[in-house]
């Protein structure tokens, strides 16, 4: 009998974590990996820091090397191969490879890992100096700007976690930012006390925020060297523009085999990662999943779940059973020397999904005051129906972040708030509360509930 | 009708827990505190802190003065109130105060905080020089012995958390440190992989460990300054000695009135915390809770389980009716710069509650490598015949303890294994891993049951 062959259409987080996945599953099994750039399996959530110097080597994001997964792990990597379409019916898929014929790559099983890609930005064609920031190719392109430009102004268009992060890698390489957002506040998803904590962060390091105005124009001056940002509400001057508006999956391969995209317009996939058509499989940013919380499908692209939906999408396509549920909607970052996290749904989400949310907002301290610690801030959500738990979401300085661990996984648990009072979490004056803001946050939901 | 009055017996955690709660739960009630000593509500965990003098002033660990309570909570704080007995037939509570006639204090409601203390020690009498720390009051008497006579040898003994918080505290200050241990290990109820670090950790700084080795007497030479400590399999000299051999609920007046002790020898309670006689109620370090692991009594005497347990017996001697179901057994310490944690049953444990535990030990990072992560190690145990969740526990010089907040969480929800996997934990290369500790450990225990 013939080997089987798995191809893979991505190399990044899901295609990667698929690949070594199936080979640990299937030892026999030959595994192809496609990919259109040069780049492999690095870690897309450090570029702010690569952009910003604190990560001197582009190569220091890498996890593995191509030549590792080919020598360690049998997994031939094709390198500046783009696929361009699938053929369910022939089990193909057409590549192309520099300027030579297209490729015609048999497959018995494949997974789809295109990723996603900067969301339509700003009309028109847009002038040098200005960047994507959405992969490591182009986060190369603008760090070497950066350094032989040294740009004095920037502007970043977009106020999301991402846009904020590269904001702050600007700001620590000195030039004065501006950031566009098109609402009203940073940090769209979270809650208001929540945002407000990033804006002061950002204010308090001279970050200008030109709120509910969307671009409409980016122009350059005769010389090239000054840009001229035209938005809705003004226009601001700078040397380098970074767009991170958003991104989109990619999909314009699965809809070539007439893959069914889900309401989200991401591929849509079962808890096995397949798609609609069997033998099929999609992970990562190109594919949606399911929101445990709300129970609806929903696009939260997030290296993270990339690494798990691969990881599923691997086992399977090598033979096994493996199942991802889905996600509860964790997401953290840090800028501004500030950390913010959620888990869960906002408000504005809750109440999409049917909920009927309220929230309390507290201050506490990330550990003992006498040893320094410093304020937090910490937002519960629940559902006013049925007491459940429907997200908590932190910013603080120090030890922030990581607080929204112990809710994701009480959202895991379908935990109501009345379970949460009690919770044994650790404690020790150097990095914690006898009353963590968790436990705060849920006796003061209770409180208000008048279940006290 | 006559004011109700309820009486708490004990001014620390739980007692003024209590006190608080059970104002706010009835604004008529009389509240009357009595203290057999002078400090109140402070916090005892950082203890350590002010022995070490990065607290400066003991006042820094006192949450709310006496004063507070008494002006802004209507709770009359009876200092150097002893109470020596309890007569449950006539709701009088008998104590001494000074050198006047015993009082007669006479209770409706009656909650019993009264603590621990040193668990037995060395035998014969201790020579100046010999000090416990469990208190305020000692280590005000401990910190004064080290800053006027600057010793500059020191011996621990106990090689639990707290007596390598105060090794730490006294390494702090530039003393040679001994700390004889009873056992094999430091770190009693810690896996080995876990005490190894902090071993290690000990070890960096010069600390002498004298494992497997009882203390059998202490002697003053006869200047009285220098002790020898005379144990199993030597002597030490010092100049001071601090025992942490372990503490013990204090239950004597609680004996006095005939209510039940439970297998732990501490105070048995319900889960509205009410002792085996209706009325009186107690928590915190002299009483027993349930652990939600085993489903068994455990004595595990914490600050954050005796504010718990406090906040529901004062509710309820208030005229409520809340619950505290128990504890998953999380405890945190940071010691040497090593962060270490546990929750759930360590493999002992877990065999004495009739599982059949499995470990498996892994490394990691708190985060991003290129950021300046450091190594972490982690410890999960499962039952091999359920697939459940047992214990995690964590090592590591940043970031480490709080990470066993999420296991914590997994535990209260009695997950297995298979449900930790793929959980949504957050990340960012600040501050933690695409794979989280708890994530792949998840999947090692997975692959070692072949169920992968």
């Amino acid at each position: 009998m013939a080997r089987e062959t798995l191809v893979v259409i991505g190399a990044v987080a899901a295609g990667m974590s698929a690949a070594s996945r199936a080979r640990r599953r299937n030892p026999q099994l030959r595994i192809i990996v496609l990919e259109k750039g040069h780049d492999v399996s690095y870690g897309a959530c450090g570029l702010p820091f690569y952009i910003s110097g604190e990560v001197s080597r582009a190569d220091d994001l890498v996890v593995y090397t191509a030549d590792y997964f080919r020598e360690k792990r049998d997994i031939e990597i094709r390198l500046g191969h783009e696929a361009i379409s699938i053929e369910p019916g022939r089990k193909l898929v057409h590549a192309l490879h520099g300027a030579s014929q297209p490729l015609e790559i048999p497959y018995d099983k494949l997974v789809i890992a295109t990723g996603a890609a900067p969301a339509a930005g700003i009309p028109g064609t847009n002038p040098p100096g200005v960047f994507a920031c959405n992969d490591l190719a182009n986060a190369i392109k603008l760090r070497e700007f950066l350094d032989s430009r040294q740009p004095r102004r920037g502007v970043v268009v977009g106020a999301g976690y991402i846009g904020i992060e590269i904001a702050d890698a600007l700001a620590k390489r000195k030039i004065e930012v501006s950031v566009i957002s098109r609402g009203e506040r940073v940090l769209a998803g979270f809650e208001p006390d929540i945002q407000s904590q990033m804006e002061k962060a950002m204010e308090a390091r001279g970050v200008r925020l030109k709120s509910n105005s969307t671009v409409t124009q980016i122009t350059a001056s005769a010389s090239g060297e000054a840009l001229q940002i035209h938005h809705e509400k003004g226009s601001e001057s700078a040397e380098v523009v970074i767009l991170a508006t958003g991104i989109e999956p990619r999909t314009s391969l699965a809809e070539s085999a007439n893959i069914r995209l889900g309401p989200t317009r991401a591929i849509a996939v079962d808890d096995r990662m397949q798609t609609s058509v069997n033998g099929i499989y999609a992970a990562g940013d190109c594919a949606e999943t399911r929101h445990l919380v709300s129970g609806k499908p929903v696009y939260f692209p997030l290296g993270t779940t990339a690494n798990k939906m691969g990881r599923v999408a691997g086992d399977n396509a090598g033979g096994g059973n493996a199942r991802f549920a889905g996600i509860v909607g964790t997401l953290a970052a840090k800028a501004f020397d500030l950390e913010v996290a959620r888990t869960g749904l906002s408000t504005a989400e809750a109440r999409a999904a049917g909920f009927h949310p309220s929230s309390t907002t507290i201050r506490s301290f990330s550990h003992a005051k006498y040893l320094g610690g410093k304020p937090l801030t910490a937002t519960l959500l629940w559902d006013k129906s049925s007491g459940l738990l429907l997200g908590f979401q932190v910013a603080g300085e120090h030890g922030a972040a990581q607080r929204v661990d112990a809710a994701a996984v009480a959202l895991h648990a379908r935990m109501r708030v009345a379970d949460l009072e009690h919770l044994d979490l650790g404690y020790a004056p150097p990095f914690a509360q006898v009353w963590e803001a968790l436990l705060i946050a849920a006796s003061e939901a209770i409180k208000a509930e008048k279940r006290l």
